[in-house]
């Protein structure tokens, strides 16, 4: 079962190699006019945009990024004399989904003209970095960078998690050997099909006593992940610091119960 | 400038009212595929689906709640010798962004099909019920709920900021009187202009001292949304205590440094 929207959504590859060619103005802004059509609770979020390739991920024409933006929504409150009591938790949960939507809206839009995408996820750790770059004021959070060109590669889709490993209605159910392991067997063995580590020249080093066991002929999708969340950001202090210079206080009660005076 | 996929996305808008009409098995099937093809670091995420409309917001046929899954993954990396290590907030930072992308898809999917949707964003203050119904283990969130159904209803689409107040190349610009009053003004005529409140019946009652001067032809989004954020959900409370019913400590660090050993 088929349209040409589920089509286009389901050639989605990430593109890491562009071409030399620039992205037409009536585009930029069509695509994210279509990301600010993405369902919102409070519209907080703000999309920045630099055209410094040399300063980008894979030198990628354009650089998006979506941020959380709670200090629109401040200046706007402040004109009808209210103030933001809700904590930064509830706040943050809400915009960082309306900032995800008009993202991904983002990416489909954007691979609607034949342009490539990526994410990178890592944005949120070096904010304050983006905050100085941007001249971001507090309460604007980049939550995550989309780099967008013309494809200069045209790698297959990779493969995802069987349906009913993805799936599961009424209950979720007990997810015995046969499932993980189909679940595993599917993506490692799609993974080394196309050969992407060895593409990506790339093996996550194992940091603590353990040996190196795996190649580029045997090291993929399933090892990859668990060498991440096995290895990596095994404390969360600096992306709360990250979040407090932004004037994120995930934890902290509204201190102030009272509203400002309407002008 | 338009394409199909564009003309698509700029049609969005929350459907509220549905047929009763069954929504074909293998359309539902599509969806959640496209939805799966979206990018991700992990795929650390599971959609459950009920088809009980008694149960559903606005009496859906289908609901479906896309959540943040890290039982998967710990589970395949206990089959690799691995155990997650990463702190919670960094996980879950991620695997939500994991979950969004997928969700977003699943919306533009379903009205490539004629379906209309609607975001449920209040799902994650009753998660131990999400939980209980769907036995989740721990490690599952529950982030948002997607009614889904032939619409019952042809509403407008609704106004947005405009792209100035949300693209911001280089730098983030001093956002002065005139900025944010345009932004107030097309967003407050706007739902003014399509009776948006009145139609949904729907003033957010003032919860301290002042008098309602409001009413259907002067209540509009910017005070609706101030409401909302000016009074509602002033403590992390609850929201902490359903991740941690979840399993998921925002601010813990991994509490365990060895990795367990392999099999």
């Amino acid at each position: 079962m088929k349209n040409n929207v589920v089509e286009l959504l389901m050639q989605h590859r990430s593109i890491r190699k562009y071409q030399d060619k620039e992205v037409p103005e009536e585009t930029i802004e069509t695509i994210i006019r279509a990301g600010q059509q993405a369902a919102f609770a409070y519209q907080a979020y703000s999309v920045l945009l630099s055209r410094d390739r040399k300063k980008h991920p894979f030198g990628a024409p354009l650089y998006f990024i979506p941020c959380v933006d709670l200090n629109k929504i401040e200046l706007i409150m402040k004109k009808r004399g209210w103030r933001i009591r809700m904590c930064d938790l509830s706040a943050f949960l809400l915009s960082l989904q309306d900032a995800a939507y008009m993202a991904q809206n983002i990416v489909i839009a954007a691979e609607s003209f034949g342009l490539g995408t990526c994410y990178i996820g890592s944005v949120p750790y070096f904010a304050d970095k983006v905050a100085e770059r941007f001249d971001l004021p507090t309460k604007v959070f980049p939550l995550v960078g989309i780099t967008v060109g013309y494809p200069g590669e045209n790698p297959p889709t990779r493969p995802r998690y069987p349906l009913k490993f993805t799936l599961f209605e009424n209950t979720y159910p007990k997810l015995d050997d046969e499932m993980i392991n189909d679940a595993m067997k599917i993506m490692d063995e799609g993974y080394l099909a196309q050969d992407y580590y060895r593409k990506a020249g790339y093996i996550i080093k194992l940091t603590e006593k353990d040996e190196e066991n795996y190649n580029f002929d045997s090291y993929s999708w399933t090892e990859h992940i668990s060498r991440k969340l096995g290895q990596w950001e095994q404390s969360p202090k600096i992306l709360l610091e990250q979040l407090k210079k932004r004037g994120f206080n995930l934890l902290q009660k509204s201190d102030d119960k009272q509203s400002i005076e309407k002008e």
